[in-house]
């Protein structure tokens, strides 16, 4: 009987790949290093049936008990149709017809969405947003990004690019950007900017974001600052989606996420001034739940929606 | 047989009030000064239930040939219950059951919701965007208000108040405001701001919005400046709004919406410049078409959808 699925999430540098039983659990995954041939279409598509097969072989799974595979991706992606628009870091992908390609070669049926988008569907039916109907799920990263939930469904705009909340316009005092004293959110608060924040704040070349975290954690009060001031800008473009979609719950991902704890207070703040206030009264922000599988159980939930099933 | 409905729109100053028939033609108008007894609930409700009545005893049209009514109101209303929750400028209104008091007075299905919603509802079936399933409409006047259509529903929000485009956070240059450079977008573009930036530019205390139409009708540099500058702000806050939303259609209404050929170039330089491409490249910024009938429009597409017909 048909029942497991075949989660895939391509990121920039890997992919993880994990097989899900029927009730959403990975029972088991693999990772596959993507930088050294992502370049060439053809190789990383081929290299994504093999980790496929290879998942299968190893649990001794065969093509009859799957369901299907879900795979996320980091660009637009027409999802009813199942094609990459582009991929914005793995040049040469343009309306590459991805779901068909793979299905035509493996026999399985396979749906392909946004990569936050599957993140987005993971932390709403089986992470921290279970239960709501509206809900904004934003991952700090390199990039950030951003999924809708809206009235109970994944809103994915009329181009399937909704969510793009790191390019909406983001401002501060001090900080000259992009366009004058606007710039897009993420040249605020995307790692390249806390890193360069870092090294200027602490006078060290090579400081990682774990770095500043662990600062914070001893109490360092320039790196519990650092992470306030984060939070502020967080906030301050949390407002606008607030007073834009009315959503019930936020919820905060990505690896910056792990320093949730000394941002979210200054989020927290920002919104009870700023925000209308029955939409700051009615709104949560949290961490998201399930961390680096959100994508995968994200996968699991495309299948089961696009093939009917629950 | 019943097939006409009553529309009526309730603002701060005055109530419009139409009598609509079975495809949707406003056939019959009245109009009703608010501001003298708004402060009375009981007196305005029982002006609302005499001015309905009046429309239709003028029309020779009885209880029995009205399929609903359909109200729009401005502040945040829970329609599914029929329920205004307040009134930003009609002190007194908490929680009232305006759908179920005028339902009991006058025996006829009564549904509200909030008037920029209906305005949206009647430009999106009625208007400049029939046929779209993914619309922003934003209205500029004393206030800025916003209605959304995402995936061919009109989209309230969790707690009925999403939209508030006038306060999303915005930011300009030169300009300082409520949250030391940030604002409420509406504290840039409202009606009073509009008129304050007037006064400075052309030095005249009485001017009006029409005078500086006027005078940028005539080519006066400073005033085409003027609604240049109006269109940069627009542009800003849609840039913020298209990257997340992903809409197809803009529509612009309101009272300040007359001025759209002096600000609409800027509005589309910025969304050039600034959206991201895919999501710039298939959006329009349009007008509105219906002006001020788009409420009573927009009742008449209410009480259609909550009676379930068509």
């Amino acid at each position: 009987m048909k029942k497991l699925i075949i989660g895939v999430d391509v990121g920039g540098t890997n992919i993880k790949l994990g097989l899900l039983n029927s009730s959403g659990k990975i029972i088991s995954r693999s990772r596959l290093i993507t930088v050294t041939f992502s370049r060439d279409q053809h190789r990383l598509i081929k290299a994504l049936c093999d980790a496929i097969q290879a998942l299968m072989a190893k649990n001794h799974v065969q093509r009859k008990d799957i369901l299907g595979i879900g795979m996320g991706l980091p660009g637009p992606i027409n999802s009813a149709e199942g094609v990459v628009k582009y991929l914005p870091n793995i040049p040469g992908w343009n309306d590459v017809p991805l779901g068909r390609i793979i299905q035509s070669k493996l026999k399985i049926p396979t749906f392909i969405d946004n990569d936050v988008n599957l993140i987005t569907l993971g932390e709403w039916k089986f992470g921290v947003g279970r239960g709501y109907r509206n809900l904004v799920c934003m991952t700090l990263g390199t990039g950030v990004g951003g999924g809708l939930i809206l009235d109970g469904k994944l809103y994915r705009g009329e181009g399937f690019v909704a969510g793009e909340i790191g390019h909406m316009l983001h401002s501060a005092l001090k900080q000259k950007s992009t366009f004058g004293f606007y710039g897009y959110f993420e040249h605020f608060v995307g790692n390249r900017q806390l890193i360069a924040n870092g090294q200027k704040i602490f006078g060290a070349r090579d400081i990682r974001i774990q770095d500043i975290f662990a600062k914070a954690q001893q109490g360092n009060p320039r790196a519990i600052r650092f992470w306030e001031e984060i939070g502020e800008h967080i906030g301050n473009v949390l407002v606008s989606i607030i007073n834009l979609l009315n959503p019930r719950l936020i919820i905060i991902g990505g690896g910056v996420a792990n320093n949730f704890k000394f941002f979210h207070p200054a989020i927290k703040k920002i919104i009870q001034q700023r925000a209308m206030k029955v939409h700051g009264q009615m709104v949560k922000v949290v961490r998201s739940r399930l961390g680096d599988s959100a994508g995968l159980i994200g996968a699991y939930v495309l299948v089961k929606q696009e093939l009917g099933l629950k």
